[in-house]
């Protein structure tokens, strides 16, 4: 077999069973290896946005690493965006990159260029395969790379001729290293802490916003009066009736600051302490007050389950009682669309085990709230803050999870970096309703010209902002990739078109105006 | 004023006088010093890849840099394919990435990347600025890398602090090196060689292929008997009835050594020694014979048109008669579309003065000798190999050249990276006409799967290449985005349709069912 093939064979061996691909000449061999090996699912995306978003999607909700197929360093550069965002999630991805073949790169053909230079900035693993004998074993070794907790990104670059010239066979994956175990020293001094009566949170991240750590969350808090929260963004929380409900900290600083305010410690439990999204003159970058300490009880690369675990335990909190959400949902609301109204309308229709993509931005701020009661459902947001992940982690999320229905939470504006993803939905028949909030505006801008102290903008700088004139008709652009959908003014309609997008079996998507 | 309003305020001064931006919260400032400052022409791009895509297309057609405003190290990303096309185009850019303030940086907010490293490997010129003191000068730093010959890649990071703190003012442009005189001892030993009558070819690029080039170059050929070609790709070429007509040398690499067979020296004049685009197994990445001897007139950063002034001077040939092309136009066609129609109908309608954008890639090869003698035009193609570029560059190219007719040669898979130019063309009224060509499939790569070896592929590699299923709508896409069209199945269909979009004042797309 051929250095693709055994690659190829290496990555199903290693249970990395999707490949989401935009390939060029040079992946052509590992293109030609996916008709010879069983077992692996390709699926193409029409720009590698929606490549490198949709294995980020896949990843956080199958919780294995995706391939990528890239092409040379522009086909990589094309998916940095995303694999920022996926790096920043803690999502395994092993992205492989053709490259010319090591003769040719020294005559600096046009599409020549610094691949691993391209890489290394959203990637925690980067290498060459020098030879086609080594490809196999290159590929095993970027599989252990990604699922190094809490997941990483791999990327690794195939000259061409690595992949058709003759190589061995399947490479074993290498031992992965486990999550570190916490110290038990720092959890007996966590609860020390937190029985002191201080006022203190415990803020989750990571996996401990999944079911099981929002369950020794919510004993962790019963049993001390603690208050617990969630991370501004967070990959993928578990959440709806049933389950140990937790607010985030919001978005904007000053909101921030009001909610941390009075809290002598926050504790982290796969949490980084909160800082602002962006810093603006006059305000604290630092989210926590002056005289608040930080403590950490387990890193995102740590166990952080076992050592909510533990905590619980130090505190005799094994078999305490603890509060979770009650089934309830808000009545259907009738009328104008507001951000209000929009909120209650989605809560109301949320259906059992959702996979909601949140990359609402400003519309969406509300809507959290209003699906505490749903049936149960896992909530998906953007950790990088590079817009246009939505449709991509939809996408993604769709393929791992094709049984659940994918209900994509999307604000125009960001919409339009990734829209390709639509016809990957359609193509794939992925199961995916798009909510597309159309305020034909970069809205988060408007608020943060006023942030920065950019008072009183002039039309030259608001047309910066607006993305109206003209407005875009996203009922046209999903049909152009083979997505139906429809358009809505009012909230009644707008209940109509996501109870037609939730009942259909494929793709579908309301365009709601605002 | 502040140091973002320095910055604008050194831009306008130093001749770039047109931003192509999508910012974000860091570039605010930046946004809000556009209303203070006349003489910026802003225009919003809906992803980066439009950004940069069309600073290249304006910078070939204004001969001089726009700037581009790009939001931290995803933006910039976003941006990165389209920089490697400029990049290897030669077209000037100023790059202004925002970044987190500098006390920011430290707290790994969500965006935190490391830019000058996305930058580098894209990049000719990369500078932070440390410091709102310095913006002016850091700017002004930019423009002169970007206007270093033949035209570079220059990326400026401005902290946001260093755009929102105090400045002093505009700073001067330094000198800007001249292009380098080629030693009139090659140009003598250039002609020696070219008195020997040997079989010679001439092979043009860079500025070799405008007008005045292609003069000299023809009165050299008429005097010596040597062969001119122009490079497979250029940035810009000048021809049309009453110009000196080249042929390229072919994409297809068998086709390239069938042209360039025979040939025992080939002097470059701002072209680089024909290589192939890829490597494929058991053919020569160098396309010329083994026993060619390649010689250098000019490089394409030196002055080429003097080298071949003086070449012609050598040679007696100043006042030498050339043949140039006749205007001549293809009979209108009728029937159905056809490769062959396609070509003929271009060249029945191609207007006088247009812009064409050269991205039909396979559907293209063949117009390039039925548009020999339409009225003078110029003719633009892609020099990265990165897809995805034409519609931006087409957006760029009518925003330098408001008065003349651009027309996009645009293949569907390509369009699909970048279709967000459609609605920029649309809202600043950009008169491009869009000639879109629907094969519904990455026909080159059906050749490169052959072409490496890679035969009888089976439906998992073929649905890699093929974008259909399903099909595109790209009258419902262009719609989406304010651009009217229509879509063609008979080549007088495509007449009638190619002459309306030539009417309109603004952009037109034309889908061409192929």
């Amino acid at each position: 077999m051929n250095g693709a093939e055994s690659l190829v064979r290496t990555l199903v061996a290693g249970g990395v069973d999707v490949c989401f691909a935009n390939p060029g000449t040079s992946e052509m061999h590992f293109v030609a290896a996916l008709d010879r090996v069983d077992g692996m699912r390709c699926v193409l995306g029409l720009h590698e946005t929606v490549v490198t978003g949709a294995a980020d999607g896949y990843a956080r909700m199958a919780e294995k690493p995706a391939s990528t197929l890239l092409h040379l360093g522009p086909g990589l550069a094309n998916g940095l965006s995303n694999m920022h965002n996926a790096g920043r999630a803690g999502s395994p991805m092993v992205n492989i990159v053709g490259d010319h073949t090591t003769f040719h790169r020294n005559y600096d053909a046009p599409l020549t260029s610094d691949i691993e230079g391209a890489a290394r900035p959203f990637s925690h693993w980067v290498r060459t395969s020098p030879d086609a004998r080594m490809v196999a074993a290159d590929g095993a070794a970027a599989i252990a790379a990604a699922r190094t907790p809490p997941g990483r990104i791999a990327t690794l670059i195939l000259p061409a001729d690595t992949a058709w010239n003759e190589a061995d066979g399947i490479a074993p994956v290498p031992a992965i290293p486990a999550r570190k175990m916490v110290d038990h020293a720092i959890v007996k001094g966590i609860a020390r802490l937190l029985r002191r009566n201080e006022p203190t949170l415990l803020l989750l991240g990571g996996s401990a916003v999944r079911q099981t750590g929002l369950e020794w969350a919510g004993r962790i808090a019963a049993a001390t009066g603690i208050k617990i929260m969630g991370q501004t963004s967070n990959p993928r929380m578990e959440r709806g009736a049933g389950r140990v409900a937790v607010e985030r900290v919001p978005f904007p600083v000053d909101l921030a600051l009001d909610v941390l305010k009075g809290f002598q410690h926050v504790v982290l439990a796969g949490a980084k302490a909160p800082i602002g999204f962006f810093a603006y003159p006059g305000k604290p970058s630092i989210l926590t007050p002056p005289d608040c300490t930080i403590h950490t009880l387990a890193r995102v690369d740590e166990d952080i389950i076992h050592a909510l675990e533990v905590l619980a335990d130090e505190l005799g909190a094994r078999a305490q009682k603890f509060e979770t959400a009650r089934a309830e949902r808000p009545a259907r609301p009738t009328g104008p669309i507001t951000l209000d109204s929009l909120a209650r309308a989605i809560g109301a229709l949320l259906p059992e085990g959702a996979i909601v993509i949140d990359e609402a931005i400003t519309t969406g701020r509300g809507f959290f709230p209003f699906t505490r009661g749903a049936p149960p459902h896992d909530w998906l947001q953007n950790m990088g803050g590079s817009i246009g992940l939505g449709q991509p982690l939809a996408t993604g999320a769709a393929v791992a999870c094709p049984s659940r229905k994918v209900v994509a939470l999307q604000a125009d504006g960001s919409a339009m970096y990734s829209l390709q993803a639509l016809w990957t939905q359609a193509r794939e028949g992925l199961d995916v309703t798009t909510l597309l909030f159309d305020n034909r505006t970069y809205a988060i801008l408007r608020h943060e010209l006023t942030n920065v102290g950019a008072s009183n903008p002039g039309r030259k700088a608001l047309d910066m902002l607006d993305i109206g004139r003209p407005d875009l008709d996203w009922v046209s652009l999903a049909r152009g990739m083979g997505v139906p959908g429809e358009k809505v003014t009012t909230i009644d309609e707008f209940l109509d078109g996501f109870a037609r997008g939730l009942a259909a079996p494929g793709p579908y998507l309301v365009s709601v105006t605002l």
